[in-house]
């Protein structure tokens, strides 16, 4: 089958760029003494995984239990849950996976610890504790280095659960600030960290000037996108996700509207940095997309000398990728220009 | 299965609500004559689909081709696919379509319009046109009678096609003008539009006022949002679909994060004239959802006097629910205050 004769709109993965995007990350935390422990969210395809594995990291990085629980019946055995856990079902189902794999679960409160308790409790399997902190982002994490050392003793006084270490997200002066006070205070007490934890694409290159952390979590840095473009990460050459769509009207000579809207792109980051707009044509980079309904894109072509024609197709990279994993049963896969099948996105809506 | 039971992040329907927002919309248009045509994207469970057959819509509307594949196993015969098709492999399942399913088609294009032509040709059942027309949405649509009138005629005099008439969205004074303008222009050439389609929910009960339609498609009054209250179409009781979530942490006394971002919520309306913000709470109404990232909601419970706690389990009105249906494989339904079991949402995902 033709790549151009696949029906749009189909997220087309090229499996050459993903995988000098792998080996580039990969390179950097070997060079750096760093592990690596890509996060799934933004791909969500089990042999997606077990590449990055092959290429040498420590293990993945769940955000959903849905998630796990996919990745843990694909045969991925090592995995970090870098997500609070509240309640009984949710301590059922971990309880479940614990046996299964090696499991660290990221926890801010005693009640997310009392979960991950109760999961090793009744499964008989140690979990992996680690606490998080906040470090600018106003999210999960605790606020206080007193509270991440009260954290820290409740999961090494607690049968079943092992303290770990710590995590944040993102890297930055205040990443660097707290782990200044915490990581002596945590050596004072017996409790040093065996993993310090940080995470986040854009500034990935960076990790090792940001803060003194030993394993990083990345998901974007797979496929990139216009915000990590924007933010230098990387260049147009190194998306390796576009999303093939349609010209499907062309109302006004200035005007193309696109077989792809809200519920193709998601449209929740519009990244600083670039000029405004919802993804980039690498075909027609003066093109914008200035505005999405649920299944249109509305395409200014004002800037354009030469104009898409109606019924030609388009490449887009969105503004952000992993959203767009999220909207899809499935990707269609390239390698060496040539279209290998539609591989499914088997963690795809596994929010719960 | 109590419905405090059920795993969060979860839309949950009140089939009650549903049922009066149905009934009421078909009352509007059966005292106007109008018919009702409603949008499946909202929803895209066929269940509900029947459901307003069943209360005197004349037929559902679907954007996607794949949405109508979804409809027409489960039995829907009568739909309007309101969105321009272009290509081979559009109209061969088109084709396919064709002769299990009384269908019509708005195009805005001759291209369009041939795609439709090929797919009557292959399938040689007859296929209606509806020619659609900009009414201030600069999307998909002819800017201009004259257009309108070329392709009504290449409608008329292509075998297997059948004029039906003209469609717009939204409904407003520009619909209004054109209307006046093309209306007497159409009929003068023989071509008498017998359906005069006109779409939107937040001022569908202005529908009769706006302009001189017979037909009406609506989507997002089956279950109401942010949105259609700030419009004044609805009230808070009238919203029959909350995203039912939990609190996971309250680093501080003022902010709550919730187990629901964009992943859950997407984010691609925020609707002017309410305050800003994702979602609504209505146990909390002065709570904020004011930022998301993919699986974490922050909650700004600044102006709240009582506050909800880490494990408290909170509904929320999302500001648009068509994109939030397109995120989950199944809603849990309730009637009568008790949960009923989940539905699949057979048509999520179906954007190609």
């Amino acid at each position: 089958m033709d790549l151009l004769s696949l029906e749009t709109p189909v997220p087309v993965v090229d499996l050459d760029i993903v995988e000098a995007n792998l080996a580039r990350m990969q390179r950097y935390c070997d060079a750096h003494g760093i592990a690596l422990r890509p996060h799934i969210k933004t791909h969500k395809i089990p042999a997606l995984a077990q590449r990055q594995l092959a290429l040498g990291a420590r293990g993945i990085t769940c955000q959903k239990l849905g998630e796990a629980e996919v990745m843990v019946e694909a045969g991925l055995d090592d995995i970090l849950l870098s997500y609070p856990l509240l309640g009984a079902a949710k301590a059922a189902r971990l309880a479940a996976l614990a046996p299964r794999a090696k499991l660290r679960v990221a926890i801010d409160s005693a009640p997310a610890l009392a979960t991950v308790a109760e999961a090793a409790r009744a499964s008989g399997a140690e979990i992996g504790i680690l606490v998080e902190f906040d470090s600018g982002t106003a999210r999960t994490g605790v606020m206080t280095v007193e509270e991440l050392l009260a954290l820290a003793r409740a999961a090494r006084a607690t049968p079943g659960l092992r303290f770990d270490g710590v995590m944040t997200y993102p890297l930055g002066p205040k990443a660097a600030a707290f782990l200044a006070e915490a990581l002596p205070a945590l050596k004072a007490e017996g409790m040093e960290p065996a993993i310090i934890s940080g995470g986040g694409t854009p500034r990935a290159f960076h990790a090792h000037e940001a803060a003194p952390i030993n394993e990083l979590r990345v998901g974007t840095y797979i496929y990139n996108d216009r915000m990590t473009v924007a933010a230098g990460h990387a260049t147009w050459a190194d998306c390796a996700l576009h999303l093939h769509v349609t010209v499907i009207s062309r109302p006004e000579p200035h005007r193309a509207i696109i077989d792809a809207g809200s519920k193709s792109f998601a449209a929740d980051i519009m990244p600083a940095g670039l000029q405004e707009g919802y993804g980039y044509f690498p075909d027609y980079p003066e093109a914008k997309l200035e505005r999405l309904s649920e299944e249109h894109g509305m395409v200014d072509l004002s800037a354009c000398a030469r104009r898409p024609e109606i019924g030609e197709r388009l490449r887009v990279v969105p503004n952000h990728v992993c959203p767009v994993s999220n909207l899809v049963d499935r990707i269609a896969v390239v390698q060496g220009g040539v279209f290998q099948g539609y591989w499914d996105v088997a963690a795809r809506g596994r929010s719960i």
